[in-house]
């Protein structure tokens, strides 16, 4: 455990910009769904209906152990314009999770690290957890590609069996380049209290429900338009 | 139950109720597709008291199972703007359950939806469900008008006999159109964890309490009036 | 019950308005610290440090029972400006709960209001309850005053012996007025959810810690005055 | 569990460890009254994205006991802004406990206070705690530099024998000082409740992941790339 937690810090202080950017690079590739070195010329516009900026976050949950560190970081929905002027959510969010392995005494391996985005539904079973329960998931990158079936993630969160936290694992199989890469980051229950609490945070903001309720209020009309009055009552659309 | 329910919506305000269902009108015409002008024409103006937008936004969480789909959106309440430049919540918010069909394999028909608007304290009973428990609500969207009884809407949760997630049906039967309608929505547990996690974030929202508290600091007088400081009883107010 | 729900909505449409501009009042009052009409008077400037308009807000979660009503509102802190610009609170908000009794059948007489105000930790402790628990609280409102002594607020929340719901009851002893008001609400357990989550959302910004926290990053200087290196390590501050 | 908490802030950047405790600092004479020039001369000019101010809020929980008081306040991470345009947590924030000692009836001492930073596991792990439960961290405030060894303080946090609330308490050894300091405060299980509420609120604003989500919605183009269309996974980043 003393290693563990040097570790933690001379490998962040050390790789802190690389990481940073890779990050970075990342978050771009989800966001338009690329996955080459392109993906950063990708980089879209965004539109502000308020006028407010909108810079890019870099603030991930980090934990390293013995064998692989394991960081947890929410990536916001995108949402289309509307005509209206409205929006509707475009993309879900979902929250990366990026295990990379430790590669020596205090050194962990950036560039072999793996991805799992989990979905707001596998944050619904992540977080609803019992001490003792289980969950695991099963995800294929390139389901919609000719590649199907190339590559395999399953990750899972155990119960220690002493109740005492949990094993989260990943498990990547790449058919394509034959390659086969499992990470194990045990965490304790702590650990865990504030994954669950962050991740329930993050689950509505994920979801875009946060701006259905970041709004002013809004009044209604003084004289509301006459054909309003022609509708029926609540839940009587049809 | 029937009664109480019936009460729920006779006594809202008629014309409150119509003003609704523009809202939620235009709500399904996005989630649908279906986005023609007429249903456009009625958008209300909104009533910016700080100048910021206040743009539509569409974020369901939808749930397709084998016989249907069920959709959640949380409906921010409406505000009245007093004379003294206040604002007081003129209806509250919702959170509108749509479900509809299957109609083949991978296919649903959202023409044939229907929908049911969760009160704050339904809300409450549901977040609130153990992993045993059932509660179910009935409504009468037409209760104000001369069609009150003519259409019968019941919504329940119930808990798997095996204990892993939640039956989700609703009922409507509409003795104008001679129909009879039933869906059911099996959930997992994971998904209801989601809707747990985001109703009861929406719960403030939806009664507009994020209004109180989303304010900046508002200081006192530098020189407060004298006779303040001559009174000190917090709730002596009479 | 059939009778209860009807009242709820007819004393609401009737008194919708008179009610608002008392609990105005009230509202003044409390952050003024004023029990007169002159509380109105006494509304100060509020000040703004980023331009956006501060308007009030009316939201509150009212239950209408057979023998009394009830309703919750936050009131948000107060804060006292620095000269340093910084904001320090002044004055901690509070919940602010009412009661006031039926006086016949679909009548609730809101002139025989009677208030408690619930502190931070009292909230707390509410939160906490169990569902077979229960709690009081003493006030006296006039407790700096010379008057004190004279008013008496008890306010306690108990389970329902068959462990469905909570009574909430408020008695008021008045020995200046002699008046002897008591207030017993039942709720459901539902009911008591919608509040458990309101309040608990309420909680943090009637302490004014959304304020921390509702701030844009950030970042240090890139020239940090020379006299910070001169201080200590984290948590080594004398 | 020693040499752990040791690591935590050894790993730490000096210079950023100093730049806190200015920070502290300057908290602590505005708790106190004692605002000095000095104090305030640090104050570091914010960078604020979107151009709206960000005053230094005070609003601490405090309790006060029959032998000391204990006072929560939650410290907002810092950022770097990025060349990118981007901002990078610089510095975790933290809830700073601060206790100080009552020296007479009803008076308490603030220039013999302590402080201990939970950082975001530590506050994972007390607010998960049970109400049988008790958890213990360890902080050596001066790990870098040629102190190390010299002061250290250790925090716990234990539930009454009898299971209503816990006990607070944090010793402070200082062997260059030759002072040894030890608070103990009680505090009841409601206002373990407002910790736990607070705490968790504040938790993920001091890890900086309201900053991912207190955003606008952000489209994507009207007209994106063609390439992206190409490119489906969303894991698939390598």
């Amino acid at each position: 455990m003393f290693k563990l937690s040097q570790l933690f810090f001379r490998s962040r202080n050390q790789l802190t910009q690389k990481r940073l950017f890779v990050e970075a690079a990342n978050d771009f590739q989800w966001l338009s769904g690329m996955s080459t070195q392109a993906g950063l010329s990708t980089a879209r516009q965004k539109f502000m209906p308020d006028g407010r900026s909108a810079a890019k976050i870099f603030a991930p949950y980090s934990i390293y152990k013995g064998k692989a560190a394991l960081s947890a970081s929410p990536i916001p929905p995108t949402f289309s314009k509307l005509e209206s002027g409205g929006f509707r959510v475009d993309r879900r969010g979902v929250i990366a999770l990026t295990f990379w392995p430790a590669v020596g005494e205090r050194k962990y391996d950036w560039d072999k690290r793996q991805t799992f985005a989990l979905s707001a539904t596998e944050i619904g079973s992540l977080i609803s957890l019992g001490s003792k329960d289980s969950c695991e998931f099963f995800h294929d990158p390139s389901i919609l590609s000719s590649n199907a079936g190339q590559v395999r993630k399953s990750f899972s969160i155990k119960a220690h069996d002493n109740g005492g936290g949990y094993f989260i694992s990943l498990s990547v199989v790449n058919n394509i380049l034959k390659t086969n890469n499992r990470f194990v980051v045990p965490i304790t229950t702590a650990e865990f209290a504030v994954m669950r609490t962050v991740f329930n945070f993050a689950l509505p903001h994920i979801m875009g429900w946060d701006h259905y309720t970041n709004q002013p209020p809004k009044s209604v009309d003084e004289n509301p338009p006459k054909v309003a009055s022609e509708f029926m009552a609540t839940e009587w659309d049809r």
